[in-house]
């Protein structure tokens, strides 16, 4: 121990830390304790940032297809020719928020987190309604893209179909323990997946245009079912646009590298620019391709076997290895855009916490120096969703991207606001803002009608979205969201009115006291009591003791003993007739309290065993731990229980 | 507040009581509190006694034959005749053990529970295997009673089978509040339903004889099919013993009088002797005409109609307005009989726990005067019971009944072993045992040999009992009978433990304490903290302030505020680096703790907010509450949270 500082008759002690904590089971289970000194600080160049980043984005191309095909399919199979329509729109819509994403990045080089731009240049609410919607989207994310993993491994092998739920959750806690260990190699770890993921999905889409392009492409061999269960509807402009509305997921997770931006080298907003787009290159091409090729395969969407396994299988004409590893990769890369989740909820939640919005025990990093409760809430949250929905994609997806809509729109509006601010700066002139200085830029003009439009499509998005898929499941998440954001309030509201009752400013200091009263409880007289009795008193000479008399024989053995161990100290004897503790006890107090000084405090002091084993306790009325809590919302009474250490 | 005694030094007030206890929802659900001084001292005579303690006696009638007819149909409906045959037989062993009953009871008039008699006259260990196999039955007559009635329900409303289960627990959750209001209007109460249903079946069987007698008797119109899962076997001896353990069902409830021989009006032996002998009277006849007409009509046993609904509605030739009174009559005996062992359990509970065999809380009255514990947890045990049974009566009975006749066994044996004793006394010479004083007597050689029979035939039974049921579910009661008496012992250890441990015999007194060292919590420097300096300030003038430095952000400002709110009092910065609260506390108060004297005692003053509403506390961190779990076990510390009550 270290003497440190001695100034205004403070003294203050400084003591090191110890050796590191022993290993435990939790240690054997997510790695060493770190220290606070250990956070990480490397930076990732492009290609692997690709790999890190890009892994949610692209995975949803082993679904959006399909998604499409399943909303079309109710009229009939001739309305398959829609999908490739429909998937150039979305890739449009995908170059526009691109675009608007890139211009953000730049913005924000520290993190351009919806949440961040939204709550900088909106406001409070809108940026909860940003939060709110990014926490649920994470956690659908994670049921998705893992209950399409597991649909792939099925597609493989069918016998395991039954089963799909209880390896979705076995997932889910792996990928839990994996981040609660924490991800610290992250790199070459992502990479290597994604890379794999990347090769085999081309390849597969390049042997399916070589032999569409020399007519050997059969059509899928003993394609599943189609199930239908309504006669065949013709096809409407809302069937189209549900079916639009289905394929936008290819969409979520295009965020993710703008909230990574300082994990990027330097120079790290352009770096992050030029990844972005190459990652929407890459997807853009990937999700038109397999949309192609499922309608010229004729791919029918299916519980049973995916859409990605019915092409795979088709272009290498059969199960053979190269479906196996190229099925291995898609598994693969969904499951680690499930990670990607459990890197940015907990991220998010902490971030929401510290302003206040979310429990603060988000904010505390675990032993691994990772957001644990963050990421266990995540875990548990999307297993239930995996159990609710039963691992079904299909019966997820309406819920699905809703929530990333709403956030993309929030925060491109946030960023046309921003470029209008700076365009009515006068040059030279700055302002400061939470976290970056505006000054003046020219082409703010164009910089904002990107962002503007931007946010004007998805915002036309989101409604469709809302509008078609409503019944479906979209109202759960539009229900939620106000009440998430309602939950954020209350919690909000209730820290800043603690700090506020709790701040020292023109605060007095408490009153002086200057009387304690020392009441101590004997339900009958022994060791354990004496050595209370000892305690009470250390604490003050002004000590009565008290016992409630529920039996007379009881009572009298008692009064009998007190005289003899009481060392002279008063007992007050109450009694009950209707053989309750607590209650003659409270009145008791009350009587007391009633007739209490403002200077003046009293201290209940309760006998209490410690038997060596804890169902022991099963076997004793827990008396101090019931008068505790009836007497917590009294001021100026504390209640100390003695413990009295037994064999 | 009256000054009543001041000897030796000590003064000694005593607090009359406040006036009863405010109306609560519970005074509405069971009743005003009752005080002590209200407890019950009516006595009642024959008439009255039977109605009260001859219900479960009785009502087993209702049941008794069918199960003797299920057991029997494995050989086919020719194997009924058996029926009558061991029912000759059963009523001659309930003539063996009601006349030794009968001695009991003369020689017991306090209570002649079969757990005092085998505790005071063979042992601890027999008693506590007594006891545990009376509270197994006790739960099984309530799972049993309650199904039973139940089945006549259902039997009558055949649309009610499927929700027979909810039925069933419906009434035991009305019969166990009916109990814990308490039932002090017992007597009347009793003899209507009582006498009732004697009226009701005892019309029902002189139908049948004299339609019988006439010729007129026909056999069941439109009966149940008879469920037999494998073909048809022979009749074997194990077979006829089986159907016999199961018609001794009949016998349970027959010690009912005899625990309840305080209750009879003077002479109160002589009373109860003779209501015990006309109980076994209208017993046997009943039991013998029942399964004689029953064997006359070809009643069929089955789950979905009673033999006694199918004896009743043969005998009134039709379900017309006596079969439905009837049907009424026998559910409410059935019913009754339940109620029975919700007064035994909670009586023997509280004497089991009085000998520190059971937690002492089941010695506790509740407000209505009553054992409420034990009620309740008689009720809760019985309901799962009836879910896991599905309330069939025929799935129950293999593990009804053993108990009972353990019980039998061990209390008779009892008997026969005193009255060896007595006569082996001089006349004249006097032997004081627990509760009696023994004195020679003539003729104990006789009611030796009575008891003595009585003991070894339902020895008999009890091992026919064990052998012929044991696949069906005897050998959880054989199995659950050492594990409830494996606990007693446990418990009884505990508290005789904890008894020579506390004892102040031969006790110096606990050391003085001569120093007191306060160590105050600081998480953050806010009004709670100060109040709980300012508490710590009155406990001693050895006064620490720690805080564990997790942030250092944090850790200077909580320095900065405590160098101008901490009085001066040295504050202890404790390093954390691995963002521990509770482990850097403990290092540095384990080296306190290390360098404490005998005579030194260290306590821990927590600040702790009560926020307005209790899932605030959902916000914070529970550091107090952790702090005092971990600490419980080590002797010479104390934690004490201070309240900090916000708004």
């Amino acid at each position: 121990m270290a003497l440190i500082d001695k100034e205004s008759g403070t003294t203050v002690l400084h003591r090191p830390a110890e050796s590191p904590p022993p290993r435990t089971w939790r240690s054997w289970l997510i790695g060493r304790p770190l220290p606070t000194a250990d956070a990480p600080h490397q930076t990732i160049g492009k290609a692997v940032g690709l790999a890190v980043f890009a892994s949610d984005a692209l995975s949803s191309t082993a679904y959006a297809t399909q998604e499409i095909l399943f909303v079309l399919a109710v009229a009939g199979t001739a309305a398959f020719g829609y999908a490739f329509p429909i998937s150039i729109a979305i890739v449009v819509l995908l170059g526009i928020v691109v675009l608007s994403y890139e211009q953000t990045i730049h913005a924000y080089p520290n993190s351009a987190s919806s949440y961040i731009v939204t709550r900088d240049n909106i406001g409070a609410l809108p940026s909860q309604i940003t939060g709110a919607a990014l926490l649920t989207d994470y956690i659908l994310t994670v049921a998705v893209s893992i209950s399409s993993g597991v649909a792939q491994i099925t597609s493989a092998y069918s016998i395991l179909f039954n089963f799909r739920v209880e390896l979705a959750l076995v997932m889910v806690a792996l990928i839990m323990l994996i981040n609660l260990r924490g991800i610290k190699e992250s790199g070459i770890t992502f990479a290597i997946p994604t890379y794999f993921f990347l090769i085999m999905i081309f390849s597969t889409v390049m042997v399916g245009f070589f032999r569409y392009l020399s007519g050997s492409l059969t059509g899928v061999v003993d394609p599943p079912e189609l199930e239908i269960s309504h006669a065949v509807q013709p096809v409407t402009l809302f069937l189209l646009l549900h079916a639009f509305a289905n394929g936008t997921t290819a969409l979520t997770g295009v965020e993710a590298i703008s909230d990574g931006v300082p994990a990027f080298k330097e120079p790290r907003t352009r770096n992050a620019g030029i990844t972005l787009i190459w990652m929407a290159v890459i997807l853009g091409i990937l999700f038109l391709s397999i949309t192609f090729l499922a309608g010229q395969i004729g791919a029918i969407p299916s519980e049973m076997e995916t859409v990605i396994s019915q092409l795979v299988r088709t272009a290498y004409a059969g199960r053979g290895f190269m479906y196996l590893v190229t099925m291995a990769s898609v598994t693969i890369i969904l499951i680690m855009a499930a990670n990607t989740a459990f890197a940015d909820f907990p991220r998010l939640s902490a971030l929401m916490a510290g302003d206040g919005f979310l429990p603060r025990q988000l904010t505390y990093r675990g032993s691994r120096l990772v957001f644990s409760r963050g990421i266990l809430t995540l875990g548990l949250l999307a297993s239930l969703l995996i159990i609710l929905f039963q691992a079904s994609v299909t019966a997820l997806i309406p819920l699905y991207a809703i929530g990333v809509f709403l956030s993309f729109t929030f925060s491109q509006a946030g960023m046309a606001r921003r470029w209008w601010k700076i365009g009515h700066l006068a040059p030279g002139q700055e302002v400061k803002e939470r976290g970056s200085t505006l000054h003046h830029e020219s082409g703010w003009t164009l910089k904002m009608i990107i962002n503007g439009f931007g946010a004007f499509c998805t915002l036309v998005v989101m409604l469709i979205f809302a509008f078609t898929k409503f019944h479906d499941g979209a109202w759960i998440v539009l229900l939620l969201i106000p009440l998430l954001v309602m939950g954020f309030s209350a919690i909000h509201r209730h820290y800043q009115g603690l700090g506020k009752r709790l701040s020292l400013r023109n605060y007095g200091g408490p009153p002086r006291l200057s009387r304690h009263r020392v009441i101590l409880l004997v339900g009958g007289v022994h060791q354990g009591t004496l050595s209370a009795l000892r305690y009470a008193h250390l604490l003050s000479n002004d000590l009565t003791a008290v016992h409630v008399s529920i039996n007379p024989d009881e009572t009298a053995r008692v009064r009998r003993d007190w005289e003899l161990w009481g060392n002279g100290i008063r007992i007050v004897i109450l009694d009950s007739p209707y053989r309750l503790l607590l209650e003659p006890l409270l009145d008791y107090i009350d009587e007391i309290d009633a007739r209490r000084q403002p200077n003046e405090i009293i201290t209940i002091v309760v006998p209490q065993f410690v038997p060596r084993h804890w169902w022991h306790n099963l076997l004793h009325t827990q008396t101090a731990f019931l008068l505790r809590v009836v007497l917590l919302f009294r001021p100026g009474i504390v209640v100390t229980d003695v413990p009295y250490q037994v064999g």
